[in-house]
C-alpha cells in the first residue's frame, strides 16, 4: 500500500491526527422539540441532510419531544460541548423551537412571547458570547421557524380524549412565534429558514391553503412538510451560507483511489 | 419550573453531568464501505436505526465508499476513540465489509481471504485487546456480511464503460467473503447479521432468485435491500442483544413532563 501524504488524510477540521488523539469529525447539530427529534423518519429533514454530509460532517439530533425554550436551556447546557473540552467541532447549529413555546395558557408548555425570544438570544449567546463557557465562535448558528398549525385538526383531537382537553394551540399565535424567530435572527445577523411561510404559501398556492398534505396531526409534519422544510433549509445555505453547503466541504478522509500507486489507477 | 432530581437527568451512560463536564451521547457506529456510507437513503438502514434510537442512542455513519478492509483499518486508527479520552462511549460497533474485499484481482480493491478475516480480527481487536490504545471492553462488535452480488449486472456495467473494465465480482466470490465474516463473528463470539443468505433466500422465495429488487446496479441496496438488512438486524438485536434494543433503553434526557409541578401534570 502507499504511503500517503499525512496532509491529505485530514479533511476540514482537526489539522492532523496524532498518536496521542483521535480524529474527530465535525458535526451539524439539529437542536429542537419534537418535530426536530422526529426528523429522521423516512423523507425526514435530519435524515436527508445525514445523506447529504456523509463523509464530511456528522448530524446529530438534538431533538426532544414536548420541549419548549426553557426546558430545551436547561438540557442545553448539560450537554454542550464546553469551550476547554476536546469534543467534536460543531459547524452547524440549528435552533428550532416555538411549536411547543406557542401553545396556550393554561398549557405548562406555555412560554410568553418575550420568554420565548430572550430563550432565543440565551440559546445563541450560550455559544457566542466569550464569556460563555461553551463559547464556539465557529459555529454558524441558524434559527428555524415553527411550521403552522391546523388549530382545528389539533384542538378536535384534543377534545377528543378521554378526558378530553382544552385547546393548546392558536394558528395566529404560532404565527407571532414564528415571526419572532425571524426577528431574532435578524437582530442576531444569523440566517433564519422560515418554515412557517414556506409551508403555508405552498399550501395557499397548492392546497386552497388545507395544511394536511404536511401535518400530519395538525401539528407534526408529514414527509411532505419536511421536503418542504429541507427544500427551504437547502435554499439558506445556497444563499447564505455557501461555503457549508454539501457539495462544498471536502470529504474527512481520503477517497479510496488516493491508496492505490500510480500503477493502480485507471 | 421544578428543580428536578439530578439523578433523573441522566439516564444510561454518563452518571452526571457537572460543571467541568458535558454529558456525552453513546453512541451506534456503523463502519464500512459505500453500502453503509449510503444508508441514510430514504428507507436505508443507517436512517431507519437513527429514528428507532432517537434520544437514546447517536447513530454514527462510518461508511467509506470503495473501501476495504486494508484502507478502513488504516483511517479506523485514526478516528476510533483512545482510551484515555473523553468521547462518546460507543456502545454497539457495526463493522460491514466484503462487498470490495471480494473484489476479483487484477482490482486493487481485492484483499485475499485470509487477509479478509485476518483484518476482522484485527479490528475488533482494536476494540477488544487490553493492549489496544482504543480498548473498549463496554463496546458490543456486530459483524455484517455483504450482501449478494448480481455479476452479470455489475460486469456489463464494467464492460459498457470506455474503456471497458474487466469483470471484477464473482457471485460464489463474494458468497466466500460472507461466509468467513460468520466464521470470524463465530470464533469471536460476536453475534453476525447474516445478509447475504437473507437477500438470496427472500429473493428465492419471492422472485426466483432474481436480485433486482434488492440490488439496484448488482451492487450496492435498493430501500428496499436495505429493508430486508434492518429486518435481520432487528432480529439479532432481538434474539442476541435485547439489552441494546431500541425500546429497552432509556432516553438520555427527561421526559417533557418530568418538568412539571405535580399540580401541573394532567
Amino acid at each position: 500500500m502507499t504511503q500517503l501524504d499525512p496532509e491529505k488524510l485530514v479533511g476540514p477540521g482537526d489539522k492532523a491526527s496524532s498518536a496521542d488523539h483521535s480524529i474527530l469529525m465535525d458535526q451539524i447539530i439539529m437542536f429542537g422539540d419534537s418535530i426536530t427529534q422526529g426528523a429522521w423518519v423516512p423523507g425526514g429533514t435530519g435524515a436527508t441532510i445525514s445523506h447529504a454530509y456523509q463523509r464530511k460532517l456528522d448530524v446529530i439530533n438534538r431533538g426532544f419531544s414536548g420541549y419548549n425554550t426553557v426546558w430545551g436551556l436547561d438540557v442545553l447546557k448539560q450537554w454542550l460541548p464546553r469551550k476547554d473540552e476536546r469534543l467534536p467541532k460543531i459547524r452547524i447549529f440549528f435552533v428550532w423551537f416555538g411549536a411547543n413555546d406557542a401553545c396556550l395558557p393554561p398549557s405548562p408548555q406555555a412560554v410568553t412571547l418575550e420568554d420565548f425570544k430572550k430563550n432565543l438570544n440565551t440559546i445563541m449567546d450560550l455559544l457566542r458570547s466569550p464569556s460563555s463557557p461553551h463559547c464556539s465562535p465557529s459555529t454558524q448558528i441558524v434559527l428555524i421557524t415553527p411550521p403552522p398549525v391546523d388549530a382545528d385538526i389539533r384542538n378536535a383531537e384534543l377534545a377528543s380524549r378521554d378526558p378530553p382537553r382544552v385547546p393548546d394551540r392558536d394558528r395566529k399565535h404560532t404565527q407571532a412565534f414564528a415571526e419572532a424567530v425571524k426577528e431574532v435572527a435578524r437582530n442576531a445577523k444569523v440566517p433564519s429558514v422560515d418554515v412557517w411561510t414556506k409551508i403555508t404559501a405552498t399550501a395557499e398556492q397548492q392546497d386552497g391553503g388545507k395544511l394536511d398534505r404536511y401535518l400530519s396531526d395538525g401539528l407534526h409534519l408529514t414527509a411532505e412538510g419536511y421536503r418542504l422544510v429541507t427544500e427551504e433549509l437547502a435554499e439558506v445555505i445556497i444563499r447564505q451560507l455557501p461555503h457549508l453547503h454539501w457539495d462544498r466541504l471536502e470529504q474527512r478522509f481520503p477517497h479510496w483511489a488516493d491508496f492505490l500507486t500510480p500503477e493502480q489507477r485507471f
